[in-house]
This record gives C-alpha cells, structure tokens and sequence, in this order.
C-alpha cells in the first residue's frame, strides 16, 4: 500500500505504508507492506501512558473527569478550551504550569497557530499538544509519592511505570522496547507495528484490566481501560481538535472508531466493535499520507463512509489550479 | 541509497534516492535505487527552459545581462535585490508585472518571508520564486512576436518552444515527455532521471549547442549554453539564495559545480570539470532529504568538502534537546 502523489497522469512522490491489523490475541488479520516494522510509537502511544491514571488509583484520589482522562491521551491542538482544561487538571493535582517540562511548539492546528500569532498569545508549555500527558504524568508522581521534578527522564519512576505499563499491553518485554527521548522530552518506545495493533485490539478486551490487576494482586481493579477508551470515545474533540483527521474520523463514527495519530507517519486505531486493532507507519514519516492511509484502511475494514476530509487530497499550485492528487493505493491482504 | 530520520539508537524514518550519473554521451556510470524512475523534472529543468533565450537571440535583441540569464535558471528567495532583478529584466522587455502568470507564495527562505511577514509586504506574482523563468518566457514571446497572453498553456509557442529544447538536450522524443502543469503553472516535464541527468553532463560540452544549431541550419551560434552556464556559476547567488542549498553547494566549490533544486525532493548538479550530470529524485518527494543526497553524491564523486550546512542534520525536540539526526546512508554503485 502506499500513497500517491500524483500530477497530471503520472505518480510523482510516493509514500510507502506498513500496516498491522491485529486481533486481541495478538493474531495478524491483515497486513501491507511489513506488519513487524520496528519504529517509534510516539503519541500513540498515550492512551498506555495515560492507564496507570485508573490502574493506580490516580484518577479516583484526584476526581478526574473523563474529560482529563482525555486530555491525557490527546495530541490536542492548543484550543483554548483544551489548554484551560490542562490548567484545570493541573490545579486539580495541585502542580502549576511551572512543573510541566514539554517544550512549546506552535500549536498543530493552522488556524490556532494563525488566531494566536494575530493575538500574540505566547506559546508556553501548558500549549503544548502533549501538556495532557505530561500533567497525567505529573499526576502520578504526586500520586505516589515520588518527585515530580525530572518526571521526563527514563531512569524516573513515572517512566518506568509507563513503560512496564507498555510492555504489558504490547506484550513485547521491557528490555526488548527501544527507548529514546520523544518530541516532548519523555520516553518513546520503539516496537513493531504488530505490537502496537495488538495493544489497541486488547483495549476492546473487558478482562484484560482485570487480569493484569490479578497479576498484581489488586483484583479490585477490574476494567481500567474501561475508563480510558469511554473517555476518548466521548470527547473526539479532546483528542485533537477541530478539523484534525483523529477527531474527523472518531466523530464521523461515534462510539465505533478510537483513532490516535502519532508524529512521523504512526497512526493508530481501535474498532470497537470488531475488537481490531490498527497500527500503520508511513515509512518515510509523511503525516497526511498517514492519515489518509489510517482512513483507507478503516474503510477496507467496513468501517464506512470514509470522513469527506480523508479522501483524495486535491493538489492546488500557486495559481489556485489543481494540478494532481495525493491519494492511497493499495489494498490490505487477508 | 537513502536518507534516514534516526532517534536514539533506531531509524525512524526513511527516505529513498534514487540516483543516476550520467557522462555526456549519455551513458550510466554511476547510480542509486532505479536511475530510470519517470517523475517530473519541475525546477531543475530552468537552465533549459532558458536556453532558448541565447539560442534564439532573446538575449542579445534585449541586452539581457548575466544576471537576468542567471534569474531566469533560479528558485529564488524573493530576496529584495533578486525580486529588484526581475522587476529590471521585465522593464528590459518591455513588459510589467501584471504579465506575470505565476501565482505567489511565501518566499522559500524562511528568514526572507518572516521579514517580509513583519513588514507587511504584499506577495504579488514577481515574488514567486519562479519569476525569473516567467520573465524569461516572456521575452521569449515578444522576440518571437507571440502573444504574451497565456504563455503558460502547453499549446502556447514559448511552451512548444520549451518543450522541443528539453527533448532535444534529455534526447527523449517530445512526444514521450509526459507533461502536465507545475506548481507555477507552466508545462512540467515527466522524464526518466538518466535522461535528465544526461542534458546536464551535456552542458559542459563545448560543440552541442554547435550540433544543435547546424540541425536548425543557423550555423552562427556557437555555444548558447555557455552564456547559461557561466552565468550560473557566476551567481550562485541568484539561483536560490543566502542559506539555501544550492548556492551553498555553488559557493562551495566556485566554478567547479552547478546545482539546481527541484520541488518534490528532486536535484540536479553539473559537475563542470569531470563532465558528469547527477539527477537524483527522493521517492517521497522530502526536500532537505533531496539537498543532503546531493551533497552526500558530490562528496562520493569527489567534489569535496561537504557544505557544513548540508552534512548530518541534528533533530532537535521542543525542549531543545538533539535526539537524532537525519543522514544519508548508502553509496552510488559504480
């Protein structure tokens, strides 16, 4: 499978896709390209980062809300509704925008970015598309006790507690996880793509929770993913923002879709209903290639209408012409 | 060949090259990945878009200076003195910016378009950086006594006239050029890289621009491409701008190599002393993947050192951390 850019009649650029579709045993039930490619999980990654807010009994000590538990998974897009919700989870954890150590960034979405250069709105951590996360980080470390200070660093308990949460889901052990340091200043795990898929498919699974709250000897935690994928499922707009392609695709299909972009061509996907889940990588990184992809194939797994802003991407020159297509080639094999 | 997006210990992302180097007699004596991969030859196929403009005598009737020759082979910067040059060539010709056909756009240096962003200054079409070659066709036109209305239509005589000066220098047959509209919105020429590759190696042979001449039976002109290609090297300056690959690779080696850029991770350089033409496309169309293969190719031909600023390019995070960098790893086969 891969994605074309074309111009006239002819294929310019192309953008080469691997995609894993997994069950939540762990078995392939359709791939393209290389479903074991080893890459970063990035930002789809957080829905894992984000469960030991409900595993550990953070989100129950602090009364989050679900709307938290979403922004703790979100890769939000600066909306100053999504930053006041940060501000209002971090006060809630009694942390200030002072603990949180992401980097700013302008913000994903182009019209925020534009709106708040216009305003000359500064752009401070608490901006940042990953303040969710890392105040659910925050929220850990006060949890139990450990420092919040250098929270960011693998060696730092919050991380490890992330990563063996990681290993648990993907089912790949902790010494077999590439770490490096993400975009934001955390740790990113490097897996396979059938991995990641496999991870999505078990949050489907109502006693995956609950067995590994068994494994821990803390059988009164049933169901923690419960708590994270109804959360998601309810507020898409948390998860992105307005016009951003998780967001298009999770609301086109309410209740049915989890999706979550990661950087560098990751995208990830839960069908709730068929218990699948999808994990693709653009192998050179392009990020609408991926999401056009992650629609293409959601649609070749039923899930259908595609969203109209997930289709063949008209390319428009300088002129106002359109002058060619982005759009995916390429079928799943079964 | 490739470029790879590496984080920590793993490649991220990768970009593929394909490669061809080629002598002027067309044959093959270096490449990478498929050296006859078609894509379109967009920006790198100016300096042969404006040969017709010493081959026809359009730069003797006008007195066009070295300067204009060198703007009209340019992706500019829309730096204040280049957009000056272009506004002096259309003053030469007799005609205005309102003749110009290419659309605006946000100048290609970053640092040239927040100043212009800052000051407010209102893109019009001479700051494309296309412009030169658009005021090129121009004064093709009004030598010719063509209408200078819709130049930019494939069955306009400047473009039939384009067209027939791209097929003879790549020999590939006008009619299995695949064309289709460029971003500027001129013809765009799809073509195998060899060929491309081997229209550059030929501009550094003294007696084709005589070949060619004595096949249109005006035996008096001699060289036109020396008048492009001096001109060019001359100005590195013109050709793209401060900080941008090309003139970097240009200023690099003063005299010794010609390298024009491409939009869609397309490059092309003349190696002036060894007589050899490089064409190379990223098959996913990444731009500074595209600049960094190229210098990576001229250091494996011997043309060194390797610009600093076009060396391994560190990946640094939101918090101001490196966290990989992005390289090109591979060598040319011989």
């Amino acid at each position: 499978m891969h994605v074309e850019q074309r111009r006239g009649t002819i294929v310019e650029s192309r953008h080469h896709v691997h995609v894993a579709v997994v069950d939540p045993d762990g078995r392939l039930v359709a791939r393209a390209g290389d479903p074991d490619l080893v890459t970063f999980w990035r930002s789809a990654a957080k829905p894992f980062q984000a469960l030991p807010l409900v595993a550990d009994g953070v989100a129950e000590k602090f009364g989050l809300t679900r709307e938290m538990l979403a922004i703790a998974c979100a890769s939000h897009s600066s909306e100053p509704a999504q930053v006041q919700l940060v501000r209002d989870f971090l006060a809630q954890i009694g942390c200030s925008e002072r603990d949180l150590r992401c980097g700013p960034h302008p913000p994903l979405s182009e019209q925020v970015a534009k709106d708040y250069e216009t305003r000359g709105v500064r752009l401070t951590a608490v901006y940042s598309n990953c303040s969710g996360k890392h105040t659910a980080m925050l929220a850990l470390a006060r949890h139990h006790g450990w420092p919040t200070e250098f929270y960011t660093r693998l060696e730092h308990p919050v991380q490890q507690r992330c990563l063996e949460e990681v290993s648990r889901w993907t089912d790949v052990p902790v010494p077999e996880i590439k770490t490096a340091v993400d975009g934001c200043g955390v740790v990113c795990y490097g897996l396979p793509l059938r991995h990641m898929a496999g991870a999505y498919a078990r949050l489907a699974i109502a006693d995956f929770g609950l067995r590994i709250a068994d494994s821990k000897g803390e059988g009164q935690i049933r169901n923690p993913q419960s708590a994270i994928v109804q959360s998601m499922l309810r507020h898409p707009d948390l998860i992105a923002g307005t016009g951003r392609p998780c967001t298009d695709l999770m609301r086109a299909h309410p209740g049915r879709v989890l999706a979550k972009v990661g950087a560098e061509g990751v995208y990830c996907a839960l069908l709730v209903r068929e218990g699948l889940g999808v994990a693709l990588k653009v192998a050179d990184g392009h990020g609408l290639a991926a999401a056009l992809a992650l629609a293409a194939v959601l649609e070749q797994l039923g899930v259908r209408p595609r969203p109209a802003s997930l289709g063949p991407r008209p390319n428009v020159n300088t002129r106002g012409e359109t002058v060619g297509e982005l759009r995916v080639n390429g079928e799943l094999e079964k």
